[in-house]
């Protein structure tokens, strides 16, 4: 997406670009993709800026969702974060048109952070934590997010993100965040995986692979693809069919609703 | 340690003033505690301005590593990747004393990145890939890190770290790394400990408890505090008693070889 490049003028073409090339994939092959949408976002822009395209991607292109970028910066992080009212226009035009938010990042252009081995898992725990911290969905009882790369850090640290919420006197996190808040199965070790399969409420994962991904290796320990996500979850003989068609297909039904009017 | 707050000065005197006080608690107390040091840093002081503490701390008080902050500014992200020429005289005169660090941040002061929950376990990924993309024991082969929080979202993304390592050409992580980079067990919850015991080879985990640490309460699912790490290490029955004295303290032997001359 590459929100830090240019202006506004150059992300919202940029943007329209690249939602009109979807659309023409999902057009040709409409059994395999539905789309979302990248958002025209610009550092320094406030938000409501992005709802025309995503207007225009729901109701003119039948898509299902976007892409919500909590830094545009690409990794100065000079946005407020995603609990703020800076945010509440787009959220509510997400709600009036009943699709949830990627919680994704683009480019890092910090040489500190490595885009897709630091930027990208840093930005899904501070989102995640950011939610812990506010009252987002109070105001927005049906705003749905979904975090990628398994929710970075999170299931890693349950623990303390269970017990930062109870400390700072949040409800529980299934209370808190779990009606709106997603995580996809991008994680790309069998461990890793199992981690998140057993942590993280079957109800609250949805698939996701990779094409292309962080990572296009084979790894030398399986000879599978690091990113071929569905075999790691084709192991998990411990989760019901009915489960495992949650994670598949159940799930992303009731997340992106609007799918169901399409496939 | 607030590097963010006042300039040099301000953390030279504050670094001493703290110092002073861990060598007072160990002199107090040798048979339960021995020193390391926090260093002076400020955001934009060149990091060979900490040396002179560090030897102190060293030479005279008997200290036996250090903590070096990736982040002086607080959450802005100013300061180069550790892997560059910048930090190299400060790892020189590390490598000089047989001291090790560990790469922990302080306080945030970027509104977004909440500290405990989110800028803590982001440096300890940002830290990682770092290594990841540089060269930098090749030049210090003695050099030792910790990192802590059982290394951020490492653990739970292991299949991405090695993958990227191999798209970028880099040596299998046992050999680029670990060696060189260790994680301690300051994780809150079983499944997460778990994950860092079965993936993280045994020579590579320090014990790490709590004392005060992120997250205070008690969790209710098991009556007992968050962050009593012991307790989750004590039931992992599948690590024999030598690998588990490994974890309790022969690592540290090996990592902070200082140690050996104290208890």
């Amino acid at each position: 997406m590459a929100h830090h490049i240019g202006n506004a003028t150059t992300s919202a073409d940029w943007s329209r670009q690249c939602n009109d090339l979807i659309h023409r994939v999902c057009s040709l092959y409409p059994k395999n993709f539905v789309g979302v949408c990248q958002l025209p976002q610009s550092p320094g822009v406030p938000p409501q800026n992005v709802i025309g395209e995503l207007e225009r991607c729901v109701n003119e292109f039948g898509f299902i969702g976007c892409n919500l970028n909590p830094d545009p910066s690409g990794g100065h992080w000079t946005a407020p974060a995603l609990t703020d009212k800076y945010w509440y226009p787009v959220y509510e035009k997400m709600v009036e048109l009943d699709v949830p938010a990627m919680v994704h990042v683009s480019s890092s252009c910090n040489p500190v952070f490595h885009a897709t081995g630091a930027h990208y898992i840093n930005a899904d725990t501070t989102a995640f934590m950011q939610f812990i911290q506010g009252d987002l969905f109070k105001d927005f009882p049906t705003l749905r997010f979904i975090i990628p790369h398994g929710g970075g850090a999170v299931p890693f640290h349950w623990g303390r993100y269970r017990g930062l919420a109870q400390d700072m006197k949040r409800p529980i996190l299934e209370d808190h965040l779990l009606k709106n808040v997603f995580f996809d199965t991008c994680v790309y070790h069998q461990a890793g995986l199992d981690l998140l399969t057993k942590i993280v409420p079957i109800d609250n994962i949805l698939f996701g692979s990779e094409m292309v991904g962080a990572v296009r290796g084979i790894d030398p320990e399986s000879n599978q693809y690091y990113d071929d996500t569905k075999k790691y979850i084709d192991k998990q003989n411990w989760i019901s069919d009915a489960d495992k068609k949650k994670i598949f297909e159940g799930n992303a039904r009731k997340v992106y609703p609007r799918i169901n009017k399409k496939i």
